[in-house]
């Protein structure tokens, strides 16, 4: 096991990273399809030797009393192998963005001036635990025409390296450059210190991960990062609620998969409804294990649950609990989810249009939701296939990050001797 | 004159300009396209003040021996004036991107997703010398729902700061949140310093000006900043092209305004043609008062201009010199281009589509022109009213930036009750 990695070895791997990705970027869209179709049919034919290297990250995850949720994630068998193939597949289906045609204008003076979109160049992504990232992104990053440099977690070593080599394999007998993709196999920090300053080759860090992470990442990199540090969604339940509706959008918000950025961690109710929607609420979310915490006025209504205290509002918990806010007025609501939010995914559940335009229009987060779940925060729920990521910030791109959000554009403009 | 500022003065006008920003987003066209008249109608109402101002930064300019062209830029009459105001006559004109619906689709789960275009919040702009990006700045930046915080440079201290005055106070007869346009008049670089410190408050910085300061905002600053560095622009001469219209094309690229970012700085012309161009296109040049420096092969068919070091294909003059490179193809040209240019703006000229498209396709930079003039990169010569500045980098704008550059988006999920 060679976990170590020089210095120059990752800025030899950056290099030739760059230097796949003027040819990767002239890539056909056949060409890179039949690319994907290929590193599917790879996975698939390399199932065994997958799960016996992913076999080696869940004996030392077990040695290192890791908990049953990381374990699962890290786990692979064969359902989620063939997954990961089914997710290349539809990234080969999905619309090449490269080369679309954004815009076309024609100026007074006879100027045709073409917005056309282009890849951005060499992206890099630096995740943890699970390893369907590692092809997820491989596929994503291609299908744009990017070079990809991973580097995934060190609880997923044997994994991703296993992945990666197949799939590297498989490059070899396509027409894709088989430098476009590079992992980073060292586990330790250094590593990533390094590819963080090589501004000169690599054009965007995509960091995947916890928030320790992703704040290390944004603080040290001299490399544009597009990301999100934490997922502090709300729904809001309003007077104007179907309240079975907001129960069940509630309950599936925080209990689904709590331990993802895009779960409920904080619930606004209206006043006028809070006496009636609560109990019941509550019975549903205390029945599936979620502990509550509540303001002032909710303990008064739920009695026993715990007093929320003014750090629970700005808690991702991450876990299965929940702090209930009650409040007078959508104004209300939309103070607390812009003081306290995070800009990620935020709901309002009303019947009211007038309350949806308002609270569309005033709540500043990446993916506001009426009448459904933060859930849905996601890029395969979004049609984009797969995802590099979700990003908070607010350049380049917002929310669930895919293919388009991995190009740049270029303008072409076509004259006829015009000059100034 | 106080140009000197606190620290926490700069914190608490860059805090006003964040307060300002929630209500400024929601304004309507309407309210704002007013706003922008009324500060068009004011400039020209105190055209004698702002005279009278920009006349002690033209003293100061003299005492000082600046440069003539320095002083031409800083220097404010009437018909400048008028032209500031028609600038924001023209950006109350242009389509307001606030609310555009940039993408819509259905999900199988019923779904309905919405890209619609928002602001982006806050806008910082550092810049230097000509005292009509005070104005152009702030109409873009309003009409695009963005508080702005401008920080000028010392050369135009008293100009901004009385084109500031003017503006601030026709928008307290407006319905625009006052405070959401911010002048920091301190001419230190703490200044730029406790500045570039706020991405609490500040979501974007733009500079513009020289090489120095952008590379200074670049390293210091927190906050996302989009800018290019420098234009090391080249035309490439085909032997395929209208050695006519090259000719014009070429002239005009280095000769309207050699000072500025979007001027030729490096001529690549084609072996075969060479013999018939250079004689004839060195002629106008020279005459112009260019100062030539060509490659070895150059110098033999323009004798006696001075030889190119391997330093001049990196310089961005600025200034009345072009280099000139004799190349032996298409791909030559483009590899020099893309080793030495700064991805601003690129062009050739030739009548052949397969090398335009060649051309298009492989070089990598913000704006590429077949037979037209670089010096169109600009953002009124691009039909977008003004601009806030020009972008080399790859991530969220390209070319140059206005209304459209300065918005983000988000999504905005429409459901019946959707769960994961």
């Amino acid at each position: 096991m060679t976990k170590k990695v020089l210095d120059k070895d990752i800025v030899t791997l950056v290099k030739k990273a760059k230097g796949a990705s003027a040819g990767l970027a002239l890539a056909s869209t056949t060409v890179k399809n039949a690319a994907l179709r290929r590193l599917a049919r790879a996975l698939l034919t390399n199932q065994g030797y997958l799960i016996k290297e992913n076999k080696k990250d869940l004996a030392e995850a077990k040695r290192q009393n890791y908990s049953k949720a990381l374990v699962d994630r890290l786990m692979l068998d064969e359902k989620r192998i063939k997954g990961m193939a089914q997710c290349l597949l539809d990234t080969a289906k999905l619309k090449d963005p490269v080369g679309e045609e954004l815009k076309k204008f024609k100026r007074p003076n006879g100027l045709v001036i073409k917005k056309v979109r282009t890849p951005i160049g060499v992206i890099g992504i630096i995740y943890e635990s699970r390893p369907n990232v590692t092809s997820d992104c491989i596929g994503l990053c291609l299908k744009s025409g990017n070079a990809v440099i991973l580097k995934g977690g060190k609880e997923a070593f044997y994994s991703n390296r296993a992945i990666f080599s197949v799939l590297k394999k498989a490059l070899q007998s396509t027409k894709i450059p088989v430098e476009s993709i590079q992992l980073i196999s060292s586990v330790d920090r250094q590593a990533v210190h390094v590819l963080l300053a090589q501004d000169q080759y690599v054009d965007l860090i995509v960091p995947r991960g916890g928030e320790g992470l992703i704040r290390f990442v944004a603080e040290h990199s001299r490399i544009p990062v597009v990301k999100h540090y934490k997922g502090i969604c709300h729904t809001y339940v309003s007077d104007k609620a179907n309240l079975q509706m907001a129960l069940s959008i509630c309950v599936n918000a925080k209990v689904h998969r709590p331990g993802v950025c895009n779960a409920m961690e904080t619930m606004l109710v209206h006043k006028k409804v809070a006496k009636e929607f609560l109990p019941k609420v509550a019975m549903v979310l205390v029945d599936a294990g979620v502990e509550l915490r509540g303001c002032p006025k909710t303990i008064k209504i739920l009695k026993g649950i715990k007093k929320a205290t003014d750090k629970d509002w700005d808690e991702e918990y991450l876990d299965m609990i929940l702090s209930i806010k009650i409040v007078g007025s959508l104004p209300e609501a939309v103070g607390h989810i812009n003081t306290h939010g995070s800009q990620h995914s935020d709901a309002i559940v009303t019947q009211s249009q007038k309350e949806t335009d308002q609270f569309f229009r005033s709540v500043d987060s990446a993916c506001l939701y009426v009448n459904a779940s933060t859930r849905f925060t996601d890029g395969y729920e979004f049609g984009f296939g797969a995802e590099v990521g979700i990003s908070t910030d607010k350049l380049h791109a917002r929310g669930p990050m895919a293919l388009e959000e991995l190009t740049t554009y270029k303008y072409v403009i076509l004259g006829k001797g015009q000059i100034r």
